[in-house]
């Protein structure tokens, strides 16, 4: 990706700047210094870098709303960020943008039992969210990876899920209301503590629009009371189609597990040999959870065991103990540690119709024979949430580019058999130019049209999401 | 409401609107005559009437794209309708526009069990889109009151819920996919039959949109398998607020039943006197059912029933047969029948945060007074979407507008405690003066800018769900 070098123009122009912002920010808030921007200068996908012409982080919406307003009268763009956890370079910085960080927006401002949610800022992290209500017995249950890390922010940006969100769905389906800010530094309320969001639901376009329509500062979010308890129950296969297929009939029958997870063979051995989880050696496993009382497990679990049984399973070992529950999730959660541990990867993002799976997967076979890189797949099998890792060597020449070109290979699969080219990492940089495989003209103008009207001189957020030239074509 | 009366321009104009819409339509599908658009002059909201200029039925999204079209360019308003069931006026003409119906766009265009999705065109109605599935075991969840009658395009315009939506969500919950036909003629396709919305979440500010944005002609909706069984409970109290308190007490705990309907004593009383359901004669009641295999209904019934317990019910009558769950719910199903043979009245349908309920039934009961009009309360209770009726002698002078005047003052009291105007009919026109009581300048302005993008010109479904000056004023 090319940038722009900074020029004395741009230099004057950030002193002007850095001057704005520290009238309505204290000086630890405004970072200005090219020795500490370069702090901001990626996020998770670590191979785009870009140090920012500034940094702010603002303690309030107020503060925020100061400064929106600055850099929209100077035109200057500006980069969202929550915690920087982004996998497809939702949060890199243009050089002559500045990253607004979200991280010390850390209040819990309303805990609601009875209406069951959670009033926060948004720089809160995902797992804090749970920690401040979990002694009262809820929870909050999107689940990403990140969760220790990442921020409500981005989880809102990205509509982020994780391996509950079969059950209790993704961000946007336990996202109640926002407090948004918009490029003009104008403050709008979406949403609230009710049922359904008032008026045109805002509440929707906002959420996983990856910071292109409007910094989020404040949320409501849904919490739940914690279940009675959880079982896994562990199903191996010899055949990763097989396995695919059985999350489908899984599905199709209505039973609603916490979680399906599947593991394939390079991503079960790489765990055992990092984490001794004693998985079988085979070439497929799902891991499949359920919740609720005892006897709702004991109804629950029989009928997984028992479709899973029509597909001849290698082997099908129930939980029947905390412990026996820890070492089944020990690989799972291992997974992708043990995978960075013996491989340079690419993580992909697409969601397939589930009953594509076994199609899928045969077709992430055949690209890898065709591109001669290796495979793993450990993804949340039961919304069809595909995490491919293209396995590489970073250090041989043209491995990455090859790589690139296999993952884009592979979202178009996704697209092809109807599914999406995210789940919940975003489009980002990574996936930008891959939107017209998705979309028409039509439909893309339709969403280009929408930010028009949020971010009308096209300042947030730039080069990302949207095809390249658009984001000048719109400002013209 | 002021209606524009029929000038002679307007004829002339009408003349050539007409015979450019028989280019696009055959003769059978655009209505012109006087004495046969006045089939269309209102919809299930009568105060309201207005025989539109003229209303087309097409029968594919081509001849709806075709027909937008043609109004476009000649500057015609367009009231999108489904089967003309709104509660708010939802599509009620303006003399000057012509109705598109979507009642003979009624085809099943795909089943896929495997993926659990539905493929329908929108004129289809929501219970014969069960009906296209229920052999196969599956069923569409939203269940609106009008579900014999009301169309898929209807419920996708309001987000229609239904006694059903506490477990599984309202019409955006269960709304994979649509075709939109702009303004304009284009057609762009939204979400599909994958986990999330691909790019902006277009499909949720479409979902509930009130045709203000699009005609969505074509639907992709979710199917569910039909649950193992289902049983209610019936418990009675002596205090309105007590038993809101139970509702509150039931939701915090987290047990999800499919249903939690709530009548008072005015409705109980009519409802016994027309149905005979063997109800007790109590201040309120709750039917509260739930579903599953026998030990799951077991289980919760279990839960639910000792938490009443701790309310002081006047009776707790579980039902132990197909005979005695049809009784519990008969009563039920009649009562908007009953109250209609006894009273003129208006349903009100505002949402609130469910701790609310005693609350807010206590600042009904204290308008009732104010205003000298009864009240009967019958609703959903668990999502907090209630529906007050206001009793009222439409033969007696000034009744109505007493009425209309306590209503506003209802769902004022409801955005007041953190809910919303309306929880499923809509705003239509029946709120349209009230959006500013929910709504400040700044939020308002973000949504009308959004009505923007879509339709810049302003002419779907005019006069409507925003302030009557702004239709002008964008126009402007």
């Amino acid at each position: 990706m090319e940038m722009p070098r900074v020029d004395p123009f741009v230099l004057s122009k950030k002193a002007q700047l850095v001057s704005r912002l520290l009238d309505v920010l204290p000086a630890d808030a405004v970072i200005h210094d090219a020795q500490e921007t370069i702090a901001y200068e990626c996020d998770a996908l670590t191979a785009y870098k870009c140090p920012p012409l500034a940094a702010v982080l603002p303690r309030s919406t107020a503060e925020v709303s100061a400064v929106l307003a600055i850099c929209h009268a100077m035109g200057v763009p500006v980069v969202p960020r929550g915690s920087g956890t982004s996998l497809a370079g939702g949060a890199l910085p243009t050089a002559d943008s500045v990253i607004l960080g979200v991280a010390r927006l850390t209040e819990v401002l309303e805990v609601d039992y009875a209406d069951r949610f959670i009033h926060v800022q948004t720089g809160r992290t995902n797992l804090s969210v749970t920690g401040a209500v979990e002694a009262d017995g809820f929870f909050y249950a999107p689940d990403p990876s990140s969760q220790l890390a990442c921020a409500i922010a981005g989880n809102i940006a990205m509509n982020s899920g994780g391996a509950h969100c079969l059950k209790y769905g993704v961000t946007t389906n336990n996202l109640l209301g926002v407090t948004l800010v918009q490029m003009d530094g104008t403050v709008v309320e979406i949403g609230g503590a009710h049922m359904d969001a008032g008026g045109l639901d805002l509440l929707g376009v906002i959420c996983g629009s990856e910071g292109q329509l409007g910094v989020v500062t404040e949320a409501t979010l849904r919490i739940l009371p914690k279940p009675e308890g959880a079982r896994p129950v562990l199903i191996a296969f010899d055949d990763n189609e097989v396995a695919g297929a059985c999350v489908a009939d899984i599905i199709k029958a209505g039973v609603l597990p916490v979680a399906i997870e599947f593991m394939d063979r390079p991503v079960i051995r790489a765990t055992e040999a990092f984490a001794g989880a004693g998985y079988p050696d085979v070439e497929a496993l799902l891991i499949v959870e359920v919740e609720g009382s005892p006897a709702e497990i004991e109804e629950q679990l029989a009928v997984i065991e028992r479709i899973a049984r029509t597909h001849d399973p290698v082997e099908l070992r129930r939980s029947n103990s905390e412990d026996e529950s820890a070492r089944i999730w020990l690989g799972r959660k291992s997974a992708f540690g043990a995978m960075g541990q013996i491989n340079d990867y690419m993580c992909l993002d697409g969601t397939i119709p589930v009953s594509e799976l076994p199609r899928v997967l045969g077709g992430i076979r055949e690209l890898s024979h065709r591109y001669g890189l290796d495979v793993g797949n450990v993804f949340h099998a039961g919304d069809g949430n595909m995490h491919p890792l293209i396995l590489f060597d970073a250090n041989k020449p043209g491995d990455l580019e090859r790589c690139e070109e296999m993952g884009a290979e592979i979202l178009k699969l996704c697209v092809e058999v109807g599914g999406c080219l995210t789940g919940e990492h975003g489009v980002g940089v990574e996936k930008r130019d891959l939107m017209g495989y998705q979309f028409n003209a039509d439909d893309m103008e339709a969403q280009m049209r929408v930010k028009d009207v949020f971010d009308p001189a096209w300042l947030l957020n730039p080069a990302k999401v949207f095809p390249l030239d658009t984001t000048a074509e719109r400002r013209a």
